[in-house]
């Protein structure tokens, strides 16, 4: 478990790392804001519709589920140079809910130097996201590229 | 093609069915305000930071990307009930940058009727997001639930 934010590189890390995130609270008026942006669909911005809809109430968007957890990662996963993503897979295992307070668990699945460039390395990191009842409300998936010590 | 926005269902589509949106301008002004709240990365915030990182000059989050792609889909995908996401996969071939015009296209990749409920069924559709002069900034791949005409 490391929580410290001393920068660390592609040299500094094993598979099973898992760094832990603060809390982040979540209300109703920061999943209409975000909807009313981004995913302006009638169960992330009107309660009444949103009891009506599939989802039985209101819901974040994932969307905004997705962006609370890179916070989240950006504050708790300390790789020099930066969280650069080149591709990930989420799923959304349960609807993120206004009160709801999010915290992330992230996990070093695979590290992979690069080939061609021996300054770098792909990292696989699982990135899971709970509510204060321990719920999981995303999964995560990220491909990361991270820099050998010295790389810049 | 279709653009229209008469609400669609399992029914009415088939794979390579194929959704255009409007086009989204987007400034520095904006890069900058979502990364403060969900991405508070130097490359993201800072034009000076920017320039010196792996971006080589200011860079929207792929989450950003995401979810102004997310606004563009709702806008151009109808599908009764709206847009519910099982899971994503995402990649993004290169960063979007301040005065990139965003536009998407999505095509529906497979229909699959869910054996267990008659209703409804998951739809992989495939959202490529490009800029003004036509280059891929990121790909999509969602599993969507749609469910058939009259189930609601």
């Amino acid at each position: 478990m490391k929580n410290e934010m001393k920068p660390i590189t592609l040299d500094d890390i094993a598979v099973g790392d898992r760094y832990l995130s603060r809390e982040f609270p979540l209300d109703t008026a920061q999943i209409k804001d975000f909807a009313s942006n981004f995913d302006p669909q009638p169960f992330h911005l009107d309660e009444t519709a949103a009891a009506q809809s599939f989802f039985g109430g209101l819901a974040a968007s994932g969307w905004h589920t997705a962006a609370m957890t890179m916070r989240l990662m950006v504050e708790s996963v300390p790789f020099a140079g930066g969280l650069i993503g080149a591709g990930v897979e989420i799923s959304w295992p349960r609807p993120t809910r206004p009160g709801d307070i999010l915290r992330t668990e992230s996990t070093i699945l695979d590290i992979v130097p690069s080939q061609s460039r021996p300054d770098r390395g792909i990292v696989t990191l699982q990135t899971d996201t709970f509510n204060q009842n321990g719920e999981q409300l995303q999964k995560l998936v990220s491909k990361l590229l991270v820099f050998r010590r010295g790389a810049d």
